[in-house]
């Protein structure tokens, strides 16, 4: 019998989640029933939101329950299938959770080649990472050639989509993330226009130099103090992409609230927030632009990729720590 | 020859303006020159965003200088005149400032019909308030037919058209006001379906109870604690239109933001600021359309009416302290 390692939710973390919030059990691999298939996964998708769904809060997902193995996006081969659509030897993705097999009956999976771009791409720019890139600056964005842009959280994985789309459509694009490395990577390697070292340089005035009209789009990534910076800079009719607020995930207080909110007052602006669910109808004609971008080499893809189910905590608080580029992946199965 | 009361800026205040503030002066009243006209002002209007003008900072206007007359809207008659397009008798809006008499080449000034409605009106829900609630609720705030919407001072000048206006596009429409007197006014003259009290009532307890799906538009006049009450009560796809803050205006630190923010990003939701200026080449239609709605008894507007320039700072506070219904206006002219 094969066995399956599965990552439980054992506890609800407060904070960054520690040793005692998952727990790994061995469970025997069960046969597919009809209509369903059997996936060996091999990677899994790690994201700043799966933080979120360990809170007990009313959401836009429910919350993974204890005792449930965790919710990821991965990729994986089909290995036995009753499955009329999906047959053994495909490659899928779908939400196959924190583990090395998953039994589905096929709902929310989809087939992907991996002889066109490596697997764990499409757990990244190839998946719901670059989706959301895609649909939150051109969409919720309404991005406009010739717009200035900042975002941050750049040298992750939404990030570094979201300015290369950007650029693409011949803005101005500055970005902000953490060391002089990350920096010269947006510059040197992805083609922004600037780059802010938000743990050395003093992002205000940064903003000043590289905003002298101020920001007409502000893609965010992070909450915190450089939402209200980014809010104090902001130019006429600018937008602002709330996609996500990694600074304020492990908070043990009160979400920080933007305090320069009336900056959208001020200057006719908006905050509109994101999930890129809502735009699955659209997920194939993106899929196709994006990688016909990277076949003319307008897009790159980056994917940190580390190996062990066993190691999941310990990857996943990259996510938060600043120790990765680009897309941040875990390899789950063996050998 | 006939004098000029004039109510200048002294000192820019810090929280709650006090008598140092502003300063009467006195002058005499000056030829128009050929293109001119000299108005005798009889009402001010009183607006919270004043209090915004008194700030040394960038905005969507400059601050009124140390020394300048205080700006404000006003509405007079002419009784000089070396402009064809304004005549001795003819009665006007304009930016007047709050002084008895005011010289100008009426650029920004419109004429107005005192047999038509009272000449207060046209600063209220005739004139700038009435048109920012128009574009507030129905441009900004994109309403719909059976839109659930909240409102935040609501019995204020702004407040209690939005209310009226969405319940003449068939909304279901909650005001939020302080005290019981206030409240029964929404629901007993103005039609509003509820009310909560937000000095008495637990304002969540009954967000909830009014709104069991969420709310589709908050109309934000206030900020602070009510803003994010109102963000963790939002429906999918909402929109808030942040007109003002007048819980913040007169804060000595820093204004409070939106704690509940990252509600926007699960609930799809979006935030957006106004300014009525930006709506100008609609007036027009727009205040034919408010006019049409008070004749068919639709739309009621009321005015809080003080008098003397001299009692511009005590009545000026009555904007921050909740001692007034609707429209606040000042009476200028004297006799």
């Amino acid at each position: 019998m094969e066995i399956n390692k599965q990552l439980l939710l054992k506890k609800r973390p407060v904070g960054l989640p520690d040793k005692e919030t998952w727990k790994l059990t061995k469970t025997e691999v069960q046969e597919p029933k009809e209509g369903e298939f059997l996936v060996q996964c091999e990677y899994v998708s790690l994201d700043p939101a799966m933080r979120g769904w360990l809170n007990d809060v009313k959401s836009y997902i429910p919350p993974v329950q204890i005792d449930e193995v965790m919710r990821a996006g991965g990729v994986g081969k089909v290995v036995k299938s009753k499955n009329q659509k999906f047959k053994v030897g495909d490659y899928v993705y779908g939400q196959t959770g924190v583990q090395q097999y998953v039994i589905t009956n096929g709902v929310g999976y989809h087939k992907v080649d991996p002889t066109l771009a490596p697997l764990p791409m499409y757990t990244g720019t190839l998946g719901m990472t670059g989706m959301t890139a895609y649909f939150g600056i051109l969409e919720v964005g309404e991005l406009k050639e010739g717009d200035t842009v900042l975002v941050s959280g750049a040298a992750g994985a939404v990030g570094s989509v979201v300015g290369q789309i950007a650029k693409i459509k011949n803005c101005k694009v500055i970005g902000l993330a953490g060391g002089a490395d990350k920096c010269k990577y947006l510059i040197n390697e992805l083609g922004f226009d600037g780059a802010i070292d938000y743990k050395n340089d003093n992002i205000a005035d940064k903003l000043k130099e590289y905003f002298p009209k101020g920001i007409d789009v502000y893609f965010d990534n992070v909450g915190g103090e450089i939402l209200d910076l980014a809010l104090s800079r902001l130019a006429l009719h600018a937008r602002i992409v709330i996609c996500g607020a990694i600074s304020q995930y492990n908070n043990t207080t009160a979400v920080k609230g933007p305090s320069n909110y009336l900056s959208l007052l001020v200057n006719r602006a908006s905050m509109k927030g994101m999930v890129v669910f809502d735009y699955a109808k659209d997920y194939q004609t993106a899929s196709m632009q994006m990688g016909q971008w990277m076949l003319q080499g307008k897009l790159k893809s980056k994917e940190d990729i580390y190996e062990g189910i066993e190691n999941f905590h310990e990857t996943f608080l990259k996510l938060f720590s600043g120790e990765k580029m680009g897309k941040l992946v875990l390899k789950v199965s063996e050998g």
